[in-house]
């Protein structure tokens, strides 16, 4: 089918100088000098184009990807209204099978390259590249902006480094009606390709806000009226029976500690209450981000 | 510090015999064809040699893996009474490090072979290999099996094709207290090593059956007085609906289907309940392992 939105001249190669441009997005220096990222997938592209905003992007007081981009409108696409794709680039497959999104594209007035097979999979970390990718401004807000609005449940990750466990922990935030993440201390990048792809679509739908500095940033949850609960495998507190005495009728941000060493000490000794999901067999613990659907959906089913 | 345990002989390389031997497990047809596999890592072995029984594996009446090895022997060591360590490789750095883990497999009468680290890399299929690595007899057992002893809470993943989902399901059941679990269906090979390596010992802990005829197997749950239970997206009963009505006090079999397309409606209509996790953001879906986790972590709590 013919591609009315396409830009005139040939189909671009992995040398055009739009798709080596791309291409560097898939190293973090550049997605942060240039506060850009790229979404894979139709999937990831379709809600990106859903939540775009012309005037999102993100506004120099950002304190991580900062340098670029308008300040955040808060209009009325995305939670977050900061979504703004910048360029879909589509071979000629999948701009036939997903000539829908094409057609949102076009009538949000996103610029369309069409690539050859080969420049598509070069914008791909993924094991099967779906030829079709979206590059986004980046989308994270002031941690100020997450506790706005007296936010009832958040998922807060502190020093998490799979991108998988990070994009799944937004995309189940998501998914338990959280009203935001908070990403704190030394975790892995949000825009990496591995995490965006986890998350499903959902690092479109709600704030996320870094902040290196727990100490500070879990000060910052608790002004905005959360409790917040460490999540522990050793805490004496058993999650069903806070859950049992009314616990998670409260507002709560759930910190959600590192993969092989969970919270740090001075971290969890920060928070209001430490727990631990009770682990009934012989498995030493869960990983962390079935954990931290099980503590987001007692929320969720509390909050009721 | 000297291996008194070790084999006299030189260092085994990427090419002796029984590394070369051992290697070929890392193929799915040999994997079945010898009966055995690898457990790949500390944890795993740690786990193996620890529900070791010299005279576990799986006997000929098994329905996939079934053509060596003796008898189940339902004998106290691991709850499936059918763990064989029948080897342990592993080289210089880590048999220091893991010096317990070898002492483990001395007093159990289990061979150690020093390899290079070449060699033990090359049984590797981690990303960062880490130096030990067991082989072990297959463990699953008949479904009647995981059916005996009237089971309250069973895992029952179906068409499930990616390994760390299988993998994470099996850890998820082990920490809920789950008595078994049943693969249905065409699903990923148990003893693919991501899958060994997402049950981060799990495997070893509980019964396992495959059963490739779902209908045949949901009637064989049915009969041993479990309720079976479908996850499905678009199930018009809520789970937490059903939770408050009490639902989840029965003995349950929770069936997770495959992680593009669900369950096929014909599965899913021979369970006795089909539910959906109430999804609340704008969320499409959770991943499977996430809503394995939180069904499986709502039985055991309506089971306390």
């Amino acid at each position: 089918m013919p591609l009315n939105h396409q830009q005139p001249g040939p189909t671009a190669t992995v040398r055009s100088a739009r798709v080596v441009a791309a291409r560097k997005l898939l190293r973090r220096a550049v997605r942060r000098s240039e506060g850009a990222f790229l979404a894979d997938g139709p999937q990831a592209v379709r809600e990106a184009l859903r939540f775009h905003s012309p005037n999102g992007g993100i506004g120099a007081d950002h304190p991580v990807y900062g340098d670029v981009g308008a300040k955040p409108t808060g209009g009325p696409a995305g939670r977050g209204g900061v979504v703004q794709v910048r360029e879909v680039y589509v071979d000629a497959e999948h701009a036939e099978r997903h000539a829908d999104l094409l057609a949102l594209a076009d009538r949000a007035g996103v610029r369309v390259l069409p690539c050859e097979p080969k420049a598509i999979a070069s914008l791909s970390e993924a094991v099967t590249p779906q030829g079709i990718v979206a590059r986004c401004a980046v989308l994270d807000v002031p941690l100020d902006r997450v506790c706005a609005g007296a936010p009832r449940l958040l998922a807060v990750p502190v020093d998490v480094r799979d991108p998988g466990n990070l994009g799944t922990i937004i995309r189940c935030a998501d998914a338990s009606g959280a009203d935001g993440v908070a990403i704190l201390g030394d975790s892995v990048d949000l825009y990496n390709s591995k995490t965006v792809r986890a998350t499903a679509g959902s690092i479109f739908h709600l704030p996320i806000a870094f902040e290196h500095d727990a100490a500070a940033a879990i000060g910052a949850l608790r002004a905005a009226g959360l409790q917040v609960i460490a999540t522990e495998g050793e805490a004496s507190t058993d999650l069903d029976d806070f859950i049992d005495a009314g616990g998670l009728a409260a507002p709560t941000a759930w910190l959600f500690g590192n993969e092989a060493h969970g919270l740090a000490d001075e971290v969890a000794a920060l928070a209001d209450v430490r727990l631990r999901i009770p682990i009934r067999g012989m498995a030493e613990s869960l990983n962390l981000s079935t954990a931290a659907a099980i503590c987001l959906f007692a929320s969720a089913r509390a909050h009721r």
